[in-house]
């Protein structure tokens, strides 16, 4: 077998468990990494990723300078959230005609945002042969591409509702900083309403979804707040008091003629009780499914990105959406 | 829209429902009919389907009068359940360049029965451009393809486990005769083990995980025995007596190097409780899913048949997985 030459851009700590977990794969041979941080530039991968075999790879500073000494065929993408930031990044890689599997959370419906900057960066793909995806669980799998795949056995499909409840508690500090813990309830909520804070991507899984069931909506709402405290709170990274804020519960709603069709709910708090994630179809025949105690994110979102490489290259040249590839399985 | 033109073969209840249903889809258009029952060979489909506009179709006694009338790209297959008795039927629409999406239960992984026919199968259709896949609920979806789109956002598996208990009672008469219904214990029991009665495919899905997985088996075992009546029991269609036969349990098991690696367990009985489809996956992160009340057999397999159609025709030819498609979804 031929391995697949991988190279992973951004070391933060999704980016460094997908070169771990990647590393374990018979496919795959890491030849390289690039970030941003002058802290890490220039570092040993082996000792950053604790694999004996990568020792001798230093992290390089830009996508020239790995081209330089590396001819990978994919990259795992870990670095921003926001599409408008990721562009500049995946613009260059594009035009090299390498293929690009990526956290970045509104990459999993890129026309939402950006429609004329998806077009650009569809175009480059295409031109090139570079394959473009993003892969996660939330976005990615439980809020867009598992109902969709649910779908596949119905006959009508009216609506579809997801509930997602995470206790963030259990979860790693940078995610528990995310959803506001220890902020003034104030303070997050001005931050929510100013786009600054809150989960990004549940607009573009809103859209996934219906473009995977092929419905024109006529807008999608979001609606954020603050879970507020009710008691002092001590999780192994930081110390919420009471009243303060300890998470977030995040809506995204669409209607079509006044009729709620599809919604996703989003609870994100620490010490929230049964985390779980949920899903009821309304059609023929209805579904209504339960992944008891949830989807755990991290582990699952760098399984996600790593398992989604050998089915990328399965697939055209161009800027895709989940549903441009093969039914998901662990490889 | 240019629309499929699309032909039904096998004219009993599913595919009288694979019909009804494709003729709802703005992308379908149905120009044809086949079924080897002379009371149905020269029926009116307007009349069978209660469709009015497919009033002047004819049913024909064969592929070789259907195709002097029409040129099909997609044929709908719901005769058999065995891929021996199927194989002589897709051999020639094989060699016709047809699509087909079938209801044969052991197409789902024929390559473990009949490895050589499935061989001969795959090359027919590459050389002629056909493509051949299998479809429906179970196999099809709870048991396998569900299972292994759930791997997906697995770093890990180490055992997958599937549970579908099916209140018969509730499905039609078939179904419910299929399963023993009414039978004397022993005489039931004596068709199971002679491999006379019993829901087909359940070692094919238990092939086609193994082999989404990359996991190479030592053997498949399974077992089969009747479920009894403990008092009298009066559906739709029957009646069983106490001590009678009212259903089946079914298990098949896949152990490598001694170790318990996957499991499917199937119960369908007159008036099973608590009728759901579960899913463990021991793995990392581990899952634990339970689909409320099941997913209802028959509607869903005719939607699986419909919806895999655009799919398949954006696969490559030969004789594919369901694993060979992209994400299931309404379509």
């Amino acid at each position: 077998m031929r391995k697949l030459k991988i190279a992973q851009f951004g070391l933060g700590p999704i980016g460094l468990e997908t070169l771990n977990l990647a590393a374990t794969k018979p496919w795959a041979e890491i030849v390289g990494a690039i970030d941003f941080d002058a802290a890490k530039v220039g570092k040993d991968l082996g000792t950053l990723t604790s694999i004996k075999r990568l020792r001798g790879l230093k992290v390089c500073r830009s996508l020239d300078e790995l081209l330089q000494k590396a001819k990978p065929q994919i990259v795992f993408h870990t670095t921003v959230s926001r599409f408008k930031l990721a562009f500049e990044q995946l613009e260059p890689i594009a035009r090299r005609g390498l293929n690009v599997v990526s956290s970045c959370e509104e990459l999993i419906f890129p026309q939402l945002l950006q429609p004329n900057s998806a077009t650009r960066l569809d175009r480059l793909c295409r031109a090139n042969g570079a394959r473009i995806v993003a892969a996660g669980v939330n976005p990615g799998f439980v809020m867009d591409l598992l109902p969709l795949c649910m779908t596949g056995i119905c006959r009508e499909v009216r609506a579809v509702h997801v509930q997602r409840v995470v206790d963030a508690a259990t979860r790693r500090e940078p995610l528990q900083r995310k959803i506001g813990s220890g902020l003034p309830r104030n303070e997050f909520q001005r931050r929510l309403k100013a786009g600054q804070a809150g989960h990004a991507g549940l607009k573009e899984s809103l859209a996934l979804l219906a473009h995977g069931l092929g419905w024109k909506l006529e807008g999608i709402s979001e609606t954020g707040k603050a879970v507020i405290a009710q008691q002092d709170i001590r999780t192994q990274y930081l110390h919420v008091k009471k009243g303060q804020t300890c998470g977030l519960h995040q809506r995204a709603e669409a209607r079509i003629r006044g009729k709620l069709r599809l919604s996703l709910d989003l609870k994100m708090f620490l010490n929230a009780p049964d985390p779980h994630d949920a899903l009821q179809i309304e059609g023929d025949p209805p579904l209504d499914m339960v992944i008891n105690g949830g989807v755990a994110g991290d582990q699952a979102t760098v399984a996600a990105l790593v398992n989604t490489a050998p089915r990328l290259l399965k697939a055209s040249p161009g800027l895709l959406l989940p549903t441009d590839l093969l039914v998901p399985r662990f490889g």
